[in-house]
């Protein structure tokens, strides 16, 4: 021991911690027995949820019988933990024990040393306040760990996801009112279709994202329902009667969210379901985003030999020497933050599909791909939105330049002249290169005026 | 041509068809370009979905100057179809043009070569009923494809999935409810635990089908919305107004399901976010399968040297020569198919994000994984129900035995001798290989009649 | 029991099985209680493998004693199988009990009874040939099973996979060839860049097919070694000594392949390491075949409103009034099936993960994801390779006109009139719409002789 | 500006940048456009790699005529980076443009700037040494950033992942002979099987990762395969003639790695297959593990109700009432790792997947998923290793006891007492409860001397 570290102690015996630390002797042996690098860090989400947990559960606590004074600190602690004031305190890694109890023992650890400096002067170790006995207590890892996904979760969706996905629905939405009136080629199949308008296009848009937002709706029901008060097995031995809606109601109360209590808690702790549900949602979420994302990128390819029906803004240096090239980095970022959405989604499953019995051990693997998952799509989302959708702008000329060249309006002309002599021209226009007015016109068999008051791709629009 | 065929033509020309098959020239020609073997056709139900939209199609399209004997030709021959008269005369396999085009010429070939044999005595043809004017009027490949999509899963749902579900709920909550006083001895980490009853187990697992039905409910609203009416790009031209709320709602008719036109036709035909996100709900079920399935399976092991706590009925010979051996078919059977539902779950969302503008042409892919996910779900689930569940035994005997080898109740000494005499006696009685009960009465510090009282597993149950 | 039928037994007992099968009781019960459809049936490619192996078997059997009357009855029988004269006699399907043991008696019940058929003019039956002592003799399900998984694979390989792979390799590798004077645009982030040439990018799809082909001959050494000897657990109880290296030097001799025993069994029944390594290949072939696929419809794209580099050839009409529109339905197969290979991955993945101890019971769904993976892979390249690449013609028009549009050519102006001129130019070009040389004598700075000197993207190459 | 701040300009103007930092305009515009946590930051291995590239590119560019001051400048700047001390200098993170350019210019930046520092006295800045026309010289994002992709996963595989394979290969193989006298009950479909030794086991798990390493080594030659020399589109445009084969030459020389150029640069920066691939091989191991993990946690299952032959080491503290419950932790910690494997495989697979013509820009993603597997499976492995394995202790008494127990050795009798008596004997064992033993002497049809000399499970081991 020298004279940065003090003593703590687990069953296992005696361990030195650096003095400046807020944890014990279990996070400390948890550092050592799993060695990963910082960026696999347990995401701070989790750890607020502990907190939560443990805020909520000393208010239950107290009405049995927990010591005011110690519930008090108890409270004061993890709030600051939930401020986020003591993140770098939390050090352990996603890769641990699958009931992520030794985070669980991190997070109550914290909290003890923290209400324990609060309360005597001396930062760390079980008296007054102990880890086990007041913090964790009525509580096990396999209820509080569970209950804290579930938290993080619905909080990063409420906070995060649906503030991105409404913000991006409201610009799409707005951009397909905005261009409702542009006429352009549609394509089917990459080729040449009948004409819709851009706001169509984005209409179709923004139908994907509203109907994200109810997806991630649908989810959120039995998202706020908490493994909380099963204990060890899903029993509540232990727990006191009605621990877990009673810490479900503070729950509730501390992040105006509508937590409730798990109806069957042998479930809560053995599956996962809902995590795997929330994660299918979003893998559609990503799906629709790559959709919009390409087809975005494909409009703006250019800008003279690719479609160049959009000018994305350009966020940074393109070709210094290449103007009106702008790479499309915003659908480039989407699209690789989709596909990590989707990998993450796969690894949720398999942990998904692995409980055994009482519990699933695949809990830190889940919450965490789920987290991240939430995390890359909400930035992501904001990102794309902000740097690549506001500042879109069509290439009316192009636009109309293509529609012009475009051979399908050549079907406006049949009614008029025959379905046969309508293909007619139009194959003379493919073959000789012509546009259809050329050709129409060359062909002798429709008249110019005719032409221009028939062949009208505004009057193609399904209107 | 030979006396056994007969020629049919489309714009490519002349193309020899075997007589006896109503079908004609696309569909030849599709057999030819994608030549895939019999194990590769699109699903039937796929189909019978494009059968209901032509019949549909044909009550509205009666309504705008559809010749009344056509559309009742069209009728009768698409009825036919839908009720599995037809089912050999529909070749074309998955791998085909991503929209679906062929087989959706398929069924109109079909349906106007039985129509035509109906009204003239001559098999096939195009005249007095034509596969496209007639058959496929109002509609488009790209819009009455993906709308079969959406009828043919929301059948398979209603039909199979939901039923099978509900048969499983059913039978998973009887167990519950049958085993509720079963005590037997918790397992987290595989290791001993707390006990909880064999109903408690099973009441989780009942708790997961019965999220599971509500997640498969929760995405049918999205499912009984229709892409028909959209025609080739979204816009519905060439179609009647009102023509997709006129065909979803004689869909609904002929269906008894609740089919809407979709609010936004470009979405419906860009992308399959619905069908991708009914394939996210099968691979949540297929996790909540594999769980239950595992657990049975792993409570089944033994007979002698594996956990012995269930027996399964045996459904074919296992070893003749060993007694008891009883392999978990039914359970080996429903895991795999919970693998390839996860497996198709991918190919669907690899196709649904790879849509490009007005077309996601993965639309067979992907319709294809869909239905066929929900039959391997449904058919197992039956067989599991009825072939493991329905006969599965508890071994009273094992399961107490287990209960009373374990040193978990240990736990509840400590109230009456104090936590380390309690754990001392635990730790004597895992050292000497004792029973809890002889190690504690050989200790001294608990009589045999206060052992007899207190620890007992039923008091630890939480209740 | 009518006359239609006759009865087999097992050990559960007699059953009725119709007259005109081969096969005996266990497959008469598995059809029973695996009521999976038509289409879930057992790849016969296994069923072949299975066969294979019985031949093999009963030539080293008559080693050790086996009745040489019988083995030539079983030798025969399984050559009838292996050459697909009896293929209607495997009805069982994929989803049954983990090990394959169902079809392992399927078809050791129709070897035994199409041989009493032959020795005896009585089909079915065990005698004089026994399912279980003769046709099985020395082996087991766990074994055996395996073995013909890899056999299956292995031929599949060589018949199919590789011949379609080199055959796509050339065709492309000639495509390179021919087209490599044809000077291009290149595209970055689908944005214009620096030319190259048709044939560049055709070299780079040949160099991934060629990879491919490497990848999956690296595979084959492990899919040579098969599980033949190990019997129940790996360890080769009840097989003579040597029966695994004898049977796969007969299996070599059958099919002409290298096969040879495992080196270790207990890992050849435990897991199917090499058959998921070998699904990681043809998922990197998936990934290859997508990006050629999705290269070629995009280029393809048009015919006046997309890029139009590239005509594809017209398989089926496409639309009748609309020249020009060839829609890409062979790159749309073959990115389809491209999809499903990558879902079948993870199904195989999913099974690979979860075997228990001495076998891992997801053999059926390993299998045939790996086979039907294989299958769709060989037909769509070779389809993709005949109906798409043979008659795919370049656009050298467009090409011409979209390189002489493209504004990247101006680095070339660079060296002669300076970064910050040629910057200038590219500029006004870009805002006025003009061509590069348009601008470029517009400005002044350059004469026409010294431009058409200068910028020619033939020079542009890097060659 | 403030005194803590410089103006650094790229071609959109001037930006201010912290004084302390070395990195420029491009990095700090790139950190506004990207707003994703320090969690998500680009894995240093990629940034060490580009710096390698860097280091390299100097030499070979100092025989194009790089004065060498300035090549020496940037050179020992690389060589600082790629030593790990200015890794603090890379803020920036995954998703930001697909063809990983701003990393790339982060790392021209950060080497110029501090060259010019080392040259000058002041940090940053363009000269002498310009990020561009120096550091970058004869390069582009579009080759630097794939092979950079390609050392830093070559150089994690021999640093990391071989040494950690080899040394697990090594474990498993050693206790496969320690223990290969120890004989035990065989389970297969999870039910009591033929004996076998717990040795054989280990030597099944050995083989799997023997068979792992030689998959990693397979990928090896193409992973050396370097695309640098293909400059923005494959043709080489702007790089010195065999610029390409220097720096590969110049890189094997920095790293004792035998990196050689891409025999075809089209392929090499339009598609990443062998990054696929290798994810493919990581795939396979973390199937591999997943099995070995899930065995040797199934076989610790205990300490009195599950099966009990292992005792793993205890490494924190399990429960402190509750003697010989010791988590499986490590095995948790593998299985989770294993399950983010198969994800990341996943995402690289649909990152894969989705290249257009010259340029796959999902490179910061495919490259960031497998370095991330790489270290996850490499640290999991040895943590493995050291904290499961090597501590890990059969139970011989219960190993025995279970054997014993069993009623599968009843198969040894049949020699002796017939078929029909043995099975007798088991079923009598069976339904009595009795051990083989027991039941065989009351059955009096074989003596005690009999069955003790040919009831042996060790004549069963078919060796």
């Amino acid at each position: 021991m020298t004279s940065q570290t003090r003593t703590e102690t687990d069953s296992f015996g005696p361990l030195e911690v650096h003095a400046d630390r807020y944890w014990g002797a279990q996070t400390e042996r948890s550092i050592a027995n799993f060695p990963f690098g910082a960026q696999e860090r347990m995401p701070i989400g989790i750890v607020h949820g502990l907190a939560l947990v443990k805020q909520a559960a000393a208010r239950v606590n107290r009405l049995h019988g927990l010591d005011a004074k110690i519930a008090d600190a108890i409270e004061s602690a993890a709030a600051e933990i939930v401020a986020g004031k003591l993140d770098q305190e939390f050090p352990l890694v996603i890769w641990q024990t699958g009931s992520g109890t030794q985070s669980n023992m991190n997070v109550n650890e914290v909290i003890a040393g923290r209400a324990n400096e609060v309360l005597t002067g001396t930062r760390g170790g079980k008296s007054p306040v102990h880890p086990n006995d007041h913090v964790n207590q009525g509580q096990s890892s396999n209820d509080s760990f569970p209950t804290a996904l579930h938290i993080a979760a619905a909080r990063a969706v409420n906070d995060a996801l649906l503030p991105a996905l409404r913000a991006l629905h409201a610009e799409l939405s707005g951009k397909a009112q905005t261009w409702d009136s542009i006429v352009k080629i549609g394509r089917t199949h990459l080729q040449d279709a009948t004409p819709l308008t851009l706001g169509d296009e984005f209409s179709g848009y923004a139908q994907q994202i509203a109907d994200g937002i109810a997806r991630v709706e649908g989810v959120q029901p039995r998202l706020y329902r908490l493994a909380q008060g099963g204990t060890a097995v899903g029993t509540g031995l232990n727990a006191p009667a009605n621990f877990g809606p009673a810490v479900a109601a503070e729950l509730a109360d501390l992040t105006g969210l509508p937590f409730e209590t798990a109806p069957n808690k042998f479930e809560a702790l053995a599956s996962h379901d809902t995590l795997v549900e929330l994660s299918g949602v979003l893998n559609v979420l990503a799906v629709s985003l790559s959709k919009i994302a390409n087809d975005i990128r494909l409009l703006g390819s250019g800008p003279r030999c690719g479609l160049g029906e959009l000018h994305l803004p350009e966020n940074e240096p393109g070709s210094s020497i290449m103007p009106g090239k702008v790479n499309p980095t915003q659908c480039e970022m989407l699209t690789m933050v989709a596909a990590q959405v989707m990998g993450n989604h796969m690894a949720a499953t398999i942990g998904g599909l692995q409980g055994h019995l009482e519990l699933n051990v695949f809990k830190p693997l889940i919450g965490a791909a789920v987290l991240r998952s939430i995390d890359l799509l909400s930035v992501g989302m904001d990102s794309f939105r902000l740097r690549a959708l506001e500042g879109l702008e069509p290439d009316r000329d192009r636009i109309a330049a293509l529609l012009d060249r475009s051979l399908m309006l050549v079907t406006a002309l049949a009614p008029e002249i025959g379905y046969d002599n309508a293909a007619k021209i139009a194959k003379t226009a493919h073959h000789e290169g012509q546009t259809l007015r050329e050709a129409a016109l060359a062909s002798g068999l429709v008249d110019a005026e005719t032409f221009d008051r028939v062949v009208r791709a505004e009057t193609m629009l399904g209107r």
